[in-house]
């Protein structure tokens, strides 16, 4: 699993995020488009001629695989590519997690807005969309002590439906024991809880007593 | 939550797939583009202008609320919004899910390909997609003797990292205890188990008694 090095400054960062973050927004705006229109066959037709000639303009130039997690000199991190939190990926809502500090007694909140393209039962969010979220709440608010880990297991239990709009997450200081991590965090709509998670993070062998590099929050 | 009751033939149905599948394949293919192009500012902004364009022509006519699940007089479901399965919604990649049968050891299975908008680790499976498909295959499973449940725990293990491409998940017959049941499945890459997850479900009170209305195969 390789990470990649990309040298580039803040400026270049700046400068892609300002073309790239309306592109995917114009994408997620489609999607949610394509799920509830009404036009007609003929104006389909002509929607799905228009997005193949737009993917072929974009498929001229293109890397061979998968946007991959990068990162910059000063160990600024590009995971643009992430199918939750990736500028890039109109599939993420994206979910923009907010660091508080390791000793917060909620170490990382997120609040994101979902739409038609989050359903599973009707008008609620479906519950593996549920899990995704928590999935990568979690991982962060575990790797905030700047130790590596890797998922060993996870957790939701469902309290209610979540109801698609606005919902607000927030993850808990995480617990350590040796190589184990135990983080929890909680789903709620305008302030009732309607699911709760725990992930099990395992810092990889030999690596836990390492000092970590820096306060995490990079 | 409500289920949308929608009187239209097995030809209406046929039609529309004929129509919405290529459509939100396009799309599909367009969040990848987005994701993997290198092409200059101009041709993404262009390409920007060309999205907007189609949703607008798209937004012309509009359900004002997200797709819900409907069906039909003769109990065929239409989830085409939802986030797994939905023939309409591009952030599903989409799953199929294969009904064997309630008394086949393997009750339902899926294979599907998982290209670079499902990333999280680089070159591997989000997990939190892992945990997505999970959700929905198991949800199917366990709802297949015909009584209705909601999903109450998930709980993912992740054995190693899933790299992205094709996987298969296969669902083993849940077991029921009063009004709870309990589905297991797992997730292989070329026969190599990478993941394994339970669900327990939980049969609405009052329903648990009722003789199923079909075979669960509908």
């Amino acid at each position: 699993m390789e990470f990649t090095f990309e040298d580039i400054s803040g400026a270049e960062i700046a400068r892609r995020t300002a073309v790239y973050e309306p592109l995917t927004a114009a994408v997620r705006d489609l999607i949610d488009a394509v799920i509830r229109t009404e036009v007609n066959d003929d104006a389909l037709s002509d929607a799905q001629g228009a997005i193949s000639d737009v993917v072929a303009l974009l498929r001229e130039k293109q890397i061979p695989g998968s946007y991959g997690v990068r990162h910059t000199a000063d160990r600024q991190g590009m995971a643009w590519g992430n199918a939750v939190i990736g500028l890039r990926n109109a599939i993420a809502p994206p979910l923009t997690v907010i660091r508080a500090g390791v000793d917060d007694p909620v170490v990382a909140w997120a609040e994101v807005t979902l739409g038609a393209a989050y359903e599973g039962p009707p008008g609620h969010v479906h519950g593996g969309v549920v899990s995704l979220l928590f999935d990568q709440l979690l991982g962060e608010a575990a790797s905030m002590d700047g130790l590596p880990n890797y998922t060993g297991t996870l957790t939701v239990r469902y309290l209610r439906p979540t109801p698609l709009g606005r919902i607000r997450m927030e993850a808990q200081t995480p617990e350590r024991s040796g190589r184990k991590k135990i983080a929890r965090a909680t789903m709620t709509v305008d302030g009732v809880r309607t699911a709760e998670a725990e992930g099990v993070f395992i810092v990889p062998r030999g690596m836990s007593t390492l000092r970590p590099l820096s306060d995490g929050n990079d």
